[in-house]
């Protein structure tokens, strides 16, 4: 097999990744992909830096032994804590992220240069995506707050209405509901849960706010690295199909969750149950 | 050193156990404590039985390393997936769970025999407290709810107000927003995070209905067990402080967080990180 025509890699904490994969899938149509779910040990987003790079590397071999050609850290907080690791001992195997694209789309976006982040507790504790921009943009004043409830909300489905919008109010009104000449204009969406909480984020920081969704912009990054190394698919019709979905525990309530954020119907025989030696 | 002079094991999923601890320390001021909380693995409550009754035995094996005199299983999900085996493997050692005593201190309380039950996930697909209930009381009608948002709310320290208020109407209205007749008189808190929602709970459901801890029930049943056993330990002063905190992951987390379910300040240095060798 052309080492092209292999399959991306796609690690994520639990379900919230397939928002990612879903981007990735809109955006590369031919490419197959393997998704990997550490259900058994989600959420990252509450762990120490060491527990997440132990798991990361895991999970990476895991998806090596799968032969694929590059892996797609879908997980902000493996992101932010992880992918130094993972790149330092994947090499020469490419290893994107989520931060640094959403970084960069977030300074691209902005006019003001005040750019606001929302993602987890470990994500916005380690200072990832401050960090991240400021490297793009070293004038931009970040604002980040940790919105754990997003990530219950969203996982339970409840992406709408009167209570998602007061949660929404409780953690961003001192950062939006304040003077423009104040507010940020950029608002970077750093956890995979939270696009599909867009609607309701976009009632609560008004019309004139970019919102910045990292799964697309790490599409895009994907999409750059898999041409600038020669691993991009043909568009050869293939009888594979074009994913499969791996999981370390809990198959029915990967589908029934899953299917939220992969926007697609899944059901407990869609998911191999995998294990990580732990 | 008298095996009735050995401290208690208490085991959680995380910090939720430590409502379960006070209970407990409440009860038993002469008693010592050695609480582990499996925070690298946490939350239980979305995870299979096979990976909790896994993740019950490592724990109970570190803390017999401990010289335990007897083991307490706070979290529900365990108790409610993880106590047979926990009992077989361990056996003598007296194993207390919080389901049991839950579902006899509800049967108790009811007059009209239905009983409400909220919990997680887990312990609801399990369908352990019905099971517990009915052999209790044959003819109980059990309603069974899974509350995930509640135990997101809790760790935030979100106990109260309008949004709490919101998200219990939307979980408990069908269920306690009906005519008397058919209304539940008894709601058994059947996690360990409800105890600190315990205002609002109270304020949605009405001043009729009887609510259960299943804390407070299980340190009646601990206490019933030593005296059984003869292992309750006589009230000498020791110079050994009365509590020592385990966690797997995250001492900083594990203090803020924890803080909220014992109802004291703690801080990094008042836990011990531990390895359940995963």
């Amino acid at each position: 097999m052309n080492k092209s025509d292999r399959a991306i890699g796609v690690f994520d904490s639990g379900v919230g990744g397939l928002t990612v994969l879903r981007a990735l899938r809109a955006r590369l149509p031919d490419e197959l992909f393997v998704y990997l779910g550490d259900t058994a040990r989600l959420p990252y987003g509450t762990k120490s830096r060491e527990s997440i790079e132990r798991y990361a590397l895991q999970a990476a071999s895991l998806l090596i032994k799968q032969e694929v050609k590059c892996l797609v850290v879908a997980c902000n907080t493996a992101s932010a804590m992880a992918l130094d690791v993972l790149r330092r001992e994947l090499a020469p195997l490419p290893v994107i992220g989520v931060v640094e694209p959403g970084a960069e789309a977030g300074c691209r976006a902005s006019r003001s240069g005040r750019i606001a982040v929302i993602a987890t507790d470990s994500t916005v504790r380690g200072g990832a995506y401050e960090a991240a921009i400021s490297r793009q943009c070293a004038t931009a004043q970040v604002t980040a707050r940790a919105c754990p409830l997003f990530v219950a909300l969203a996982e339970e489905g409840l992406i709408a209405g009167p209570i998602v919008e007061a949660i929404a109010h409780r953690y961003l009104d001192d950062i939006f509901a304040i003077p423009e000449a104040q507010r940020p204009d950029t608002l970077v969406l750093g956890c995979t849960h939270f696009p599909v909480l867009i609607d309701p984020l976009r009632k609560v920081v008004g019309d004139q706010v970019v919102i910045v969704d990292s799964a697309l912009t790490a599409a895009v990054a994907l999409e750059q690295e898999l041409a600038r190394t020669g691993l991009r698919r043909a568009a050869v019709p293939s009888k594979a199909a074009w994913l499969r979905l791996l999981a370390t525990d809990g198959r029915e309530r990967f589908a029934r969750v899953g299917g939220i954020f992969l926007g697609a119907t899944l059901s407990a025989e869609d998911v191999e149950l995998v294990d990580l030696g732990v």
